[in-house]
C-alpha cells in the first residue's frame, strides 16, 4: 500500500489516492470513463437497493428505454439540445454502413422517452405515469475524476407525467424528500435543499431541487436534483391528454435522478487521512475481522472463533481476512482505508478470554467485548457509527455555512473558510456570471424568495437569499 | 384488448401480439432497439436477481467496466474482432469534435475488460479472478423482434481467470450448471446442453457450451452459453502470471452470458394462445385477485376481504385489480395474457361463505377454498405450478426430440415435426454448412464426442453424434 496524500496537503490527490488505495475504481484506455472495480461497485449496490426500494414504494415502475437517441428526437426541445449537445457523443456507422440519421449516446433520456409516452398516454386515466430506470448515460466531459466527473456514468432517472402543476409540483418535492431521506438514513449526509438559479437548472426544465452536500475542501457537490419540466417537453413531443371534461389538454412532466457521483460525495464527504468511513448502511463489509496468531494451533482455534462470531452475526456483512503473509498491522490499515465500520481482532489471549477487541473506524476507540456479547453488542455500534457520522457531517456543515452582507466579505469568506455562504442576490444573471467569473462560486440553492437585505454585488433590493460556494 | 393471433395460425405473430397484449415491450425509434415496459421489466429484475444470487453464492464479484472500446483494443483478437467487426456501432464524434481514435459501443466486453485485467493480474496470488457485469450491449441486427434479437440488449457478462486449462475448464463448467439450475427451478425450463461445433462456437472461444429451450414452434433457442477462452485472449492482451514456481505463465479464461432474450425465451416455451405463462417464481406477480360486485356495499366488504388475503400472503407478490369500469370478464383475460399463475375470484355469494375461487393459469383448472386456508393452499399450489410448467416443457421437449439414421429421414422429420434431431456427423464444416444451407437446421449441441453411426450427409463414419434444429 502507498502512501496517502494528507487531505491538508492536497485533497485532489488525497481523493484520487483514496480511489486507488481503497481499490474503488481504475482508470480505463477510454478518456473520461473509469472501471468500477469490486469494492467500489458494491457501494453503489447497496446504494441502488436502498433507492430502488424507495422508488418503487412511491409507485413508481422501473422500465429500460434505448441507449440511442435519434438527432432529430434530440433537437426536438430547443432549450434542452443546447444544453446537451456540446455534451454528446455521436454514432454514425452501424453495422459496416454509414447511418442515415445519426444516433446520438444518451446524455438523459427525456426526448427518447417523451416521443413514446405520446402513444402512452390518451386519458386522464393514463395519468399519473410514473416509471424509472437505471442506466448508464455518456456526456462528453473535459476534465474527468473518477466517481465525480465521468464521461460514462450510472444513475437512476425518474420520469413521471402529471395532469397539473399542482401534481408535478408534488411529485418533484416527493423525490427531492425521497433522495434527502435517503441521503440522511444510508449515506449520513446532511443536505442543503432548494430551488436552482436559472442559470443553474436543468435544460428545459420551469425550475429545478437539488441537494447539495458540502465536502471537506469546503466545496459544494451537488448529490441529486428533482425538476419539474412544466408543460415544455408536453409542447415539443404533443404529450396530451383528454380531461375529465374532454377537454385536450398538455401534460405536466417532473424528472429526478442521482448517479455514481454519489460515491465520490461519500469520499469527499466523509473521508479523513487515513481514507473512507463507508456509513454501516451502505458498507459493503460491515464488520471485518482480523485474526491475530502466532502458530497454526492458535490459527485453528481464532478462525473457529471467528466463524462462530460470522454466524451470529449472520443478518450483517461480515468478512475475515484470512490472508497469509500479511502482517496484522498491515491488515489494520488497508481495511482503514477502505472505511470499514468496525473491526474485530481476536488474539490468543483475547480467545482465552472469550473476548475480542472492537475497533471503531469513525472514532478509532478500541474496547473489548466477550464474544458471546458480539450479537448484541455489534447492531448497536453499527446504528451508534452511522449517527455518528451523520452528526459529524452536521457539524461540518453548520460551522461551514456562514452568512455575509458585503461583497467584500464575501470574497473573504470565500477564500480563507470555504463552505456555503448565504448572501442576498437581485435575482438578475449578470451579478450571478460576474461573481462565478470573479470568484468561482455559484449559486447553489435558493434559500429565500423573499426580499431579504441586498444583493452583495451591485447593491440592489435583494430579490432572494441564496447559498453561494464554489462546487465540484 | 386485441384479437391474439392462434400459434397454429402464425407462431411469428402470435408472439408479437403477446409482447403487445401482455405489455412486455413496446417499438422505439431507434431501429431494432425496444422499449421494455414495466410488466417486462420487471420479469427481467426477477431473473436478475435470482441469478445474481447464484452469481455471488460462486465468489464472483460483480464490476462495471465502459460501454466504449477503442477500435484498436477491439481489434488485438483476430477470431474476436472479425466476429464482431460486421455488427458494431461507431462512435466517431464526441464533445463536437471527431474522435482521433473510433469508439465501438461494446458487443461483448473481453477486449476492454481483458486489457485491465493485464494490469490487474501478476501472480498466482491474484488467480482466480472471478467478475461480473450487469450491462447494455450492442450489436447491430439486420431482422430483430423483441427480446428475441434486438441491437441493444440487457445481459450478465461473467468473466474469469486461472492459472491453467483444468481452472478454466471447471468454471466453465460450473457457469453452464449455474444456468442449467436457474433455467430449471426459476425458469421452469428444461434444456439441452453441450459443446457448439467450431463453426458456432463464440469468436476467439476454446470451446463453447450452450443451453438450447425449445419453442413451442419447434425452434431451438439458445439460452445461455458459457465460453472456456483457452489462453487466445492472454496470448493478444499479455496476461501472464508468475506461477509458485517463478515460471511466467499465459492465464486461462473464460467467459459467460444470458440476455433479456430469456424472456422471449420464456414467451415461446410456456405461452399459449390465452398468453404467457410465468412460472411463479419468476412471476412479477402471482396472485392477482379479482373482486367481483354489484353494488357500493359488496365492493367494500369484497375488498376489505381482499386486502386481507394480501396480507395473509405478504411474503408473496399479491396484486388487487380493483380498477372501475371494466369487468370480470376483461380483467379475467387480461391477466391471463399476463400470465400470472393464480387468480382469486371474490364475489359476493363467496364473501357469505367466506370462500373464494381459485382460478390457476396452467390447467385453467377451478376450485373453491376457504379465505383461511389460503395462506397454506396459495403457497402450494404456487410450487405445483412452477413443478407442472416444467413437466409440460421437460414432455413437450421429449416428444419432440427424435433421432434419425438418414438424411431423408433427417428432412421429412424436420419439415414435418421440427424440434431437436439426434443425428450423426463426419466432423466437417462442409457437410454442417451444407446441411445448414439446404435445410436451416444448425448443429445445436454435440451429443457425444465419440465414433456412432454415419454422417447422415456424407455417409463417412460418424465423429461425433449431435444435436440439429432450426433456431432463433
Amino acid at each position: 500500500m502507498s502512501r496517502i496524500t494528507p487531505q491538508s496537503e492536497d485533497f485532489s490527490q488525497w481523493y484520487l489516492d483514496i480511489v486507488k488505495e481503497a481499490e474503488l475504481a481504475d482508470y480505463s484506455k477510454v478518456k473520461g470513463c473509469m472501471v468500477i472495480k469490486p469494492y467500489g461497485y458494491a457501494i453503489w449496490e447497496n446504494m441502488q437497493k436502498d433507492l430502488d426500494r424507495r422508488i418503487k414504494e412511491a409507485g413508481v415502475k422501473n422500465v429500460y428505454f434505448p441507449l440511442f437517441i435519434p438527432e432529430s428526437l434530440l433537437q426536438r426541445e430547443k432549450d434542452h439540445v443546447e444544453g446537451f449537445a456540446p455534451e454528446c457523443a455521436v454514432v454514425t456507422h452501424g453495422g459496416g454502413k454509414e447511418l442515415a440519421e445519426k444516433l446520438i449516446v444518451r446524455p438523459t433520456s427525456e426526448t427518447i422517452m417523451y416521443d413514446t409516452f405520446s402513444d402512452w398516454i390518451q386519458s386522464y386515466r393514463d395519468l399519473p405515469l410514473l416509471i424509472n430506470q437505471w442506466a448508464n448515460v455518456v456526456r462528453w466531459e473535459m476534465r474527468t475524476r473518477p466517481f465525480l466527473r465521468t464521461t460514462e456514468f450510472l444513475w437512476q432517472e425518474g420520469h413521471t407525467v402529471h395532469k397539473d402543476k399542482a401534481g408535478a409540483d408534488e411529485e418533484a418535492h416527493r423525490a427531492l424528500n425521497m433522495y434527502i431521506d435517503f441521503d440522511r438514513e444510508s449515506l449520513a449526509l446532511p443536505v442543503l435543499t432548494g430551488k436552482k438559479s436559472d442559470k443553474e437548472k436543468f435544460a428545459g426544465a420551469l425550475y429545478t431541487l437539488s441537494t447539495e452536500a458540502l465536502a471537506k475542501d469546503g466545496r459544494a457537490i451537488q448529490a441529486g436534483t428533482s425538476h419539474n419540466l412544466g408543460t415544455t417537453f408536453a409542447k415539443s413531443f404533443n404529450i396530451q391528454y383528454q380531461s375529465e371534461e374532454g377537454k385536450l389538454e398538455d401534460v405536466w412532466q417532473t424528472s429526478w435522478g442521482v448517479s455514481t457521483r454519489l460515491v465520490g460525495t461519500l469520499i469527499v464527504c466523509h473521508g479523513d487521512d487515513k481514507g473512507l468511513k463507508m456509513p454501516p448502511k451502505i458498507a459493503p463489509i460491515q464488520v471485518v475481522i482480523v485474526p491475530i496468531f502466532r502458530n497454526d494451533e492458535d490459527k485453528t482455534a481464532i478462525l473457529d472463533a471467528a466463524k462462530q462470531v460470522v454466524s451470529d452475526l449472520k443478518n450483517f456483512r461480515v468478512e475475515i481476512d484470512n490472508r497469509d503473509g500479511q502482517t496484522p498491522g498491515y491488515k489494520f490499515a488497508q481495511w482503514e482505508v477502505k472505511g470499514v465500520p468496525i473491526r474485530l481482532e481476536i488474539g490468543p489471549r483475547d480467545l482465552e478470554n472469550n473476548s475480542c477487541i472492537v475497533a471503531r473506524r469513525d472514532t478509532s476507540e478500541k474496547e473489548t467485548y466477550e464474544l458471546s456479547e458480539l450479537f448484541t453488542v455489534i447492531p448497536k455500534l453499527l446504528d451508534e457509527i452511522q449517527d455518528n457520522l451523520y452528526e459529524e457531517a452536521l457539524n461540518f456543515q453548520k460551522e461551514n455555512t456562514r452568512k455575509v452582507d458585503s461583497y467584500d466579505e464575501f470574497k473573504t469568506v470565500l477564500e480563507e473558510k470555504g463552505g456555503f455562504i448565504l448572501a442576498g442576490w437581485c435575482g438578475s444573471e449578470d451579478c450571478e456570471q460576474k461573481i462565478q467569473d470573479e470568484t468561482k462560486a455559484t449559486i447553489r440553492v435558493i434559500d429565500e424568495e423573499e426580499h431579504i437585505g441586498k444583493c452583495i454585488l451591485c447593491g440592489a433590493e435583494a430579490k432572494q437569499r441564496v447559498y453561494f460556494a464554489k462546487a465540484y
